[in-house]
């Protein structure tokens, strides 16, 4: 059943959708017609089963239910930080993050990114991969959809306050770093972790430097070389693992 | 440093690279220079450490050493089974599977699949796709290429002789089927496994049940719904984190 994000507080057993863009897309392009079940994500991340009753000109009125269906949250909030790269890819990662349950997505400048954004296109280029996002987490049905945000200082990755910080580091994998990221997972049962991976270039030591002084863990993601859009799908892949699939046998 | 497969078995310290594509690529597009480095891989999977030391019309004579690096390659066999989806995905799913370890990739026909592949199609379809299972097999230093196979009839599937074999569903997860894949990857400790993953529009009832009575597991893969190109990098994630990063904490 289709999900839909809503920019409001749903709080009786009815719910009137008067967003244009909603009702122009649910009433007009998939033809709903009254009897019709679909979910609604209010702004609370409450998730809210809903019949469509009565259809009338620009709103459509829904009997809603809130809906005890378990969380499709990670039990951990995870931030992806990705150096900028070519527009497809900075889309992909946007997507797949979401649908892999990031809570954030950051996309940073660092010394050898192959994309630099000018100031004058930041705020398109964000609003763009907020829709993306968006629709990816309605279409993995999430309850939240992440913040996509633009970090134009590379040194601002030290001041984010996650209880986990890690960076992947080409050269830990070379030189058979395997065990780091194990043990950290183990380890934090709560809390919040960011992932932060370089460009296709990688990171210049410096770079690596800064953040290991600063609270960060560099770590491999073994032996082959992923590319830059491949290497945090890995992490929110292993993270799920971790935190959704394992919980039951530790 | 760049790594090429050829096409045949070194065994002395010198190699004539004479294959016209990769002489082409290597000399004329990037115009390497007598005493240049690389990697080639040959037919038996062994990695050399190569020296340009001729460059003649044609050919190319390195000084090759074999070398010591430790394997890039997976301890399990790992075959990556999905359903015809339209082109890109197709190609995507070949290179990312390939970037994380995957050995076979088959596609095949599902009573959803989105595709079809006529059989005057096929060939020319697989060749593209072996291509960029080499590609991104150099880019990522493996040291085999992933072979890409086509299966017509889905019943072909029970004929797989993996000892582990996977169906990831849907309806596994909605059911809220969260140990199976860890209970699975904990208790095999070698072998080969097969992940089978079905079209965007889900595998019929029927289709899941001719796999699970012929030896598949249905596993979950989290309770987020992952796009059909989405799963099986979570799958291949997962499994290189099982066999690569946590051995030595077991």
């Amino acid at each position: 059943m289709e999900q839909y994000f809503v920019n409001s507080t749903i709080t009786s057993d009815q719910f009137r959708l008067d967003d244009r863009e909603q009702y122009k897309h649910i009433i007009t392009v998939l033809r709903h017609q009254v009897g019709d079940e679909l979910f609604f994500v209010d702004e609370h991340s409450d998730l809210f089963h809903a019949t469509l009753a009565e259809i009338e000109p620009g709103q459509a009125i829904f009997d809603v239910e809130k809906s005890d269906k378990p969380t499709t949250e990670l039990p951990v909030q995870v931030t992806i930080a990705c150096s900028l790269s070519k527009k497809d890819k900075v889309e992909w990662i946007t997507q797949k993050s979401t649908e892999l349950g990031a809570t954030k997505i950051i996309f940073f400048n660092s010394r050898y990114s192959i994309m630099q954004w000018k100031n004058n296109v930041v705020e398109k280029k964000l609003q763009r991969l907020q829709e993306i996002a968006k629709n990816a987490a309605q279409q993995s049905k999430r309850r939240v959809i992440p913040t996509v945000s633009f970090m134009k200082k590379f040194d601002d990755l030290t001041k984010l306050d996650d209880e986990v910080k890690l960076v992947a580091y080409e050269e830990s994998a070379k030189q058979g770093e395997t065990s780091k990221l194990h043990q950290v997972l183990t380890h934090n049962q709560t809390g919040s972790i960011v992932g932060v991976f370089g460009p296709e270039g990688g990171f210049s030591p410096e770079e690596v430097d800064t953040l290991v002084t600063n609270g960060y863990s560099s770590i491999g993601l073994g032996p082959r070389i992923l590319r830059a859009e491949t290497a945090p799908m890995y992490l929110l892949s292993v993270i799920s693992y971790n935190y959704e699939l394992r919980m039951n046998e530790e």
